[in-house]
């Protein structure tokens, strides 16, 4: 059976600049573990209106509809009422409800209050789903043509009723397996990597998708296999694809298990048994946050000089003042002395530096702002990088980071001290 | 004019458990900021089928409609065809665009691709609304019924133009005021904060709502007026409001202007002509990328020593060895220690340390994950503080890198030397 998935999330918080539906995440990953994807979200407030005409909306489009939030017992939440009147259909008040409520109240030493009455309405027909952390019962219900989920809105009363008594009721409904790869690029941008992706997407599998998406210095491409299996097949199918799309990007391509790049550079570094000293100017620390994002990145990462002033990078690393004076602080010189400086004076294998202009200020016609070098140097040589980056300071700060970090990864791939 | 506004955001990537749209949070402050509430938001993936069932429930109840992504060069790109097919409209080739485009990438010595090509195909009657930050140009449609934005997914580019070309067009139609002021506060657990509002939230004045927001290490509490104004009244609740909640949590805000709080820090740090140097370990450079993500930082910040080894901790900032053995690298001696070793070796006013265990390794009963001590040095004497901080190792270094700069700020608000 192949149901379209829509997940309406109410609450007029969710409306605000400030908050965010989260709980989706959590429906969206149980349901793909079935094989079943999620067509649309909607976020709706408490007016019912609205409500009513986002219920409906989901109702001719889609034929799983899972409704979350509303189910409390204040004013503003109306979403029995306003399903009842979009499927047609009547509330009927449930004693047996009743009691499971009171009892609940009273187990915790309170009384019920009166505004918990209307928890015990149900439409008519609805199964009930037990909610054991919370006084709003969830609801199922089956039509000939729609299944609908009325779900609370409280991650700790949601997802243990999804996961005990919808997702087995949706198991029958599950089209097979869903398999996903991602694939993750650095140093290329968006468009070329489309062009170069072009005669690849006329290939792909019918039961795999793809698609891409990029933030400044990072691209992923992502392979979903939806289909009917067996798992072997899918994955002989993805591992196709991947080959396709290295043979085209393989350069780009830092990661095929949607690591992060200081995973993967930390992994590199781990193997080789080798040692890291940075230099950072520009990216002010970010090098070293990332790099210590990963558990146990104390067994190759060293140090971080973030010699933000002039002063700092002469007295730390040994630059000389008259290289900074004549070449400037941003200059291939220069990146190239903190490089080798860091390597020594840690005395790390590899010394990774960074020099350039965040902005806003600080740029000139001849340095403009997002210019960037990047060093990184070992005994057996060093080897400079120029840059321009665009966007604000902190993607310049970003992309410098990202940046530094592929050249460290490139360097580490290859094999031999002197082929950096 | 009472608009009914909706955002959709499109992309497939948006409907996976990876990803979330954030750019609505954006839009909608803005829209806010006029006076106008967002009735829903609806998330769609890039199938046109589905693309165009989503424009088409949003066109039947909203007459406002923010739409973002699905405008890049891609196969996947479908937004400009499918909003032109639910109009009923054609779309026209722009020559001038194709020339804006163009020169865009020859000014980046690079080849403009003719995937490139559909963006300057453009909704009959639309206005083009430019795109400085990328190829993607914008589109603003006026029916009698609607008022249509197209704007591209990625926020910076999104956001120049939302703020450039779509807030004017609907500066008209806004409905009143809307005034915000955002309380920031650290150092401070929520249920705390809200023990201490609840005699607040009684009190409240009725066009004004109070909502918190909490992450670990940093709450905001928003005050929002909407009301028909005028300012000066609304401006007097919102001050009424703030005091009554500084009167009970004056310690721990940092902000009354919604800064953070590396902002309010460096801000204070100008003021007082002071300088700072850094000893980061388990924060890993982490307080120094925050410093530094502030434009003008360099007038104060002078480097940071992201001295992940304890050789680094001795070699760079003098702390003897025999200390880090004895008491250990995670001390209040060590903390102390690399707090004076980094101002004297910076020759900076202020030396500011971290050292902790972020985990999830080397933790024992005796010092377990998530102890950290941080210290704060001037010439005029030392501070040291022990936390334990709760969470996984992101959240450890984000709370003690919130922590530290909170001890920075406490120590400039005081006056005299002695003071801190």
């Amino acid at each position: 059976m192949n149901l379209k998935a829509e997940i309406v999330a109410v609450g007029t918080e969710l409306l605000s600049p400030f908050f965010q539906d989260t709980n989706s995440l959590f429906l969206t990953a149980g349901l793909n573990s079935l094989g079943l994807t999620v067509s649309f979200k909607t976020i709706v407030g408490d007016e019912q209106d609205d409500l009513l005409r986002a219920v409906r909306s989901a109702m001719a489009r889609s034929r799983l509809i899972l409704i979350m939030g509303g189910l409390g017992p204040t004013e503003d939440d109306r979403t029995r009422e306003t399903v009842a009147k979009a499927l047609g259909r009547k509330l009927v008040f449930r004693k047996d409800l009743l009691s499971v409520i009171r009892e609940r109240f009273r187990s915790r030493g309170l009384v019920m209050s009166a505004s918990n009455l209307k928890q015990c309405r149900v439409i008519e027909g609805a199964e009930v789903l037990a909610n054991p952390h919370g006084t709003a019962p969830g609801l199922w219900i089956e039509t000939s043509r729609h299944r609908i989920a009325l779900l609370p809105g409280p991650p700790r009363e949601l997802c243990p009723m999804f996961d005990g008594h919808v997702l087995p009721r949706l198991a029958a409904a599950g089209r097979g397996l869903t398999l996903r790869r991602v694939l993750k690029l650095t140093g290329i941008g968006e468009s070329m990597m489309e062009t170069r992706l072009r005669g690849v997407y006329a290939e792909v599998p019918r039961p795999v998708t793809v698609t891409t998406l990029a933030v400044p210095g990072d691209l992923s491409i992502h392979l979903t296999y939806q289909g009917p299996g067996p798992e072997a097949e899918a994955r002989a199918l993805l591992d196709g694809l991947e080959r396709k799309i290295a043979s085209r990007l393989s350069p780009w391509i830092y990661s095929a298990a949607g690591e992060r790049l200081e995973e993967v550079v930390g992994r590199l570094l781990k193997e080789r048994g080798m040692t890291l000293a940075c230099a950072e100017s520009c990216t002010g620390g970010l090098i070293g946050h990332r790099l210590t994002e990963v558990p146990g990145s104390s067994a190759y990462f060293l140090e971080s000089a973030v010699v933000y002033s002039d002063r700092a990078k002469s007295r730390r690393l040994g630059v000389p003042a008259s290289l900074i004076e004549g070449r400037g602080a941003v200059s291939a010189a220069v990146a190239r002395a903190m490089a080798v400086g860091v390597r020594k004076a840690c005395r790390a294998d590899i010394g990774l530096a960074v020099t350039g202009i965040a902005g806003p200020g600080g740029g000139s016609p001849r340095k403009p702002v997002g210019l960037v070098y990047l060093a990184l140097s070992r005994e057996s040589g060093t080897i400079v990088r120029k840059r321009l980056f665009f966007g604000g300071r902190s993607q310049v700060k970003a992309q410098s980071a990202q940046a530094a970090l592929d050249i460290l990864r490139k360097a580490l791939r290859k094999r031999g001290p002197t082929n950096i």
